[in-house]
């Protein structure tokens, strides 16, 4: 088929322009946490992704240079800590820099817990969101090797469970990283279904979303 | 190690709570565009992410029951377009309806044009960024097929690559799905390597984003 061309767009080499995409803290531990190449530590990692839903499964990619490569490796347990606002220096900064040098969690004044199913690797308590992972598959891709993995738990702050028990993960101020930088969600523009909903349905839905604005319909 | 417990968290089942995470507009087209069951289509994909650097590879995951999956396993091709607010609605109508149905470019008043690298997919006009995808493999992972994929090309809508030749992928105003309801992002909250950066950078850096709060540091 010959279709138009693709006017008003500039070619730009093959690059990792997919956006905005997650931003979480990652974080292990080795089976000799009292090792220091083996204590917690934390990563910070935005490629990842869902890959299925049933059963839920995850991948991160991390580079085999870096420190939490090996630990994962090793063990085969991450968790996935979700980062909100308050959380971004923090984010920031495990990305940097490396858990061979400096313990990030006290350098961040971050905790480490237990994780849901998890026998080595800690949760982080101060993120809002921590999904327990274990490793199905490695992959080499190049750069980065893909971690394939089954999510085995969540914990979730509970002042985000409603009286209904629904998650209300707008209240944990989520960030998204986007070519370099990191944003907050801002303003709600709808919901899955939005576009076929009936007149009813989209209001009963987009009322009561404190301090967001509505996008026009 | 003992770690201690995740108080304030409350215990959830494994599910896919990985947010926030892209949503993006996938576009295909089957080998022979003329039939109905092969014209070009779009499918709206929120289990996406980059997973490695280089090569530039990206995954989608698809239930082998959608439309798309066919075309696009026919042909070995498709393309990532971004979605920015003025795209939200198509980009959620493109999420519930099927190209089995109906065509998704015309009553969405979308333009397929020619997709850089690309002989099958195209590419919609629309979308501030395209980006050409070759799937590589297929694994069927349970509800969904994850189809890995390298990126052969990327088109930006010239108007926001800026004098210096720089994207300024903020002016693209994109959207990002969490836990069922789409977002644009809001505030600035950084740039990678702002918690380590001199004050000086950290001013340079966050200036001149026009629009956008600045995150106290």
């Amino acid at each position: 088929m010959n279709f138009m061309s693709n006017r008003e767009k500039t070619s730009l080499p093959p690059a990792t322009l997919l956006n905005p995409v997650p931003v979480v803290m990652v974080s292990c531990a080795g089976k000799n946490p009292q090792d220091s190449a083996q204590r917690p530590n934390i990563v910070t990692v935005a490629w990842t992704g869902t890959v299925n839903s049933e059963p839920p499964l995850v991948t991160i990619s991390l580079r085999s240079s870096r420190h939490s490569h090996g630990i994962i490796s090793a063990t085969g347990e991450f968790v996935i800590n979700l980062v909100g606002r308050s959380l971004i220096r923090s984010c920031d900064y495990c990305g940097v820099r490396s858990g061979r040098d400096e313990d990030k969690f006290a350098v961040c004044g971050l905790t480490p817990v237990a994780a849901e199913g998890l026998r080595y690797a800690p949760a982080i308590l101060e993120s809002p969101v921590n999904i327990s992972c274990r490793v199905r598959t490695v992959s080499e891709l190049g750069s980065h090797d893909l971690f394939l993995s089954e999510i085995l738990a969540v914990s979730c702050r509970s002042s985000l469970i409603d009286a209904g028990g629904k998650i209300r993960l707008e209240k944990a101020r989520l960030a998204a990283y986007c070519h370099g930088e990191y944003f907050q969600l801002g303003d709600l523009l709808g919901f899955f279904g939005f576009s076929v909903a009936s007149p009813t349905a989209y209001a009963r839905r987009m009322q009561g979303k404190s301090g967001r604005k509505k996008s026009r319909r």
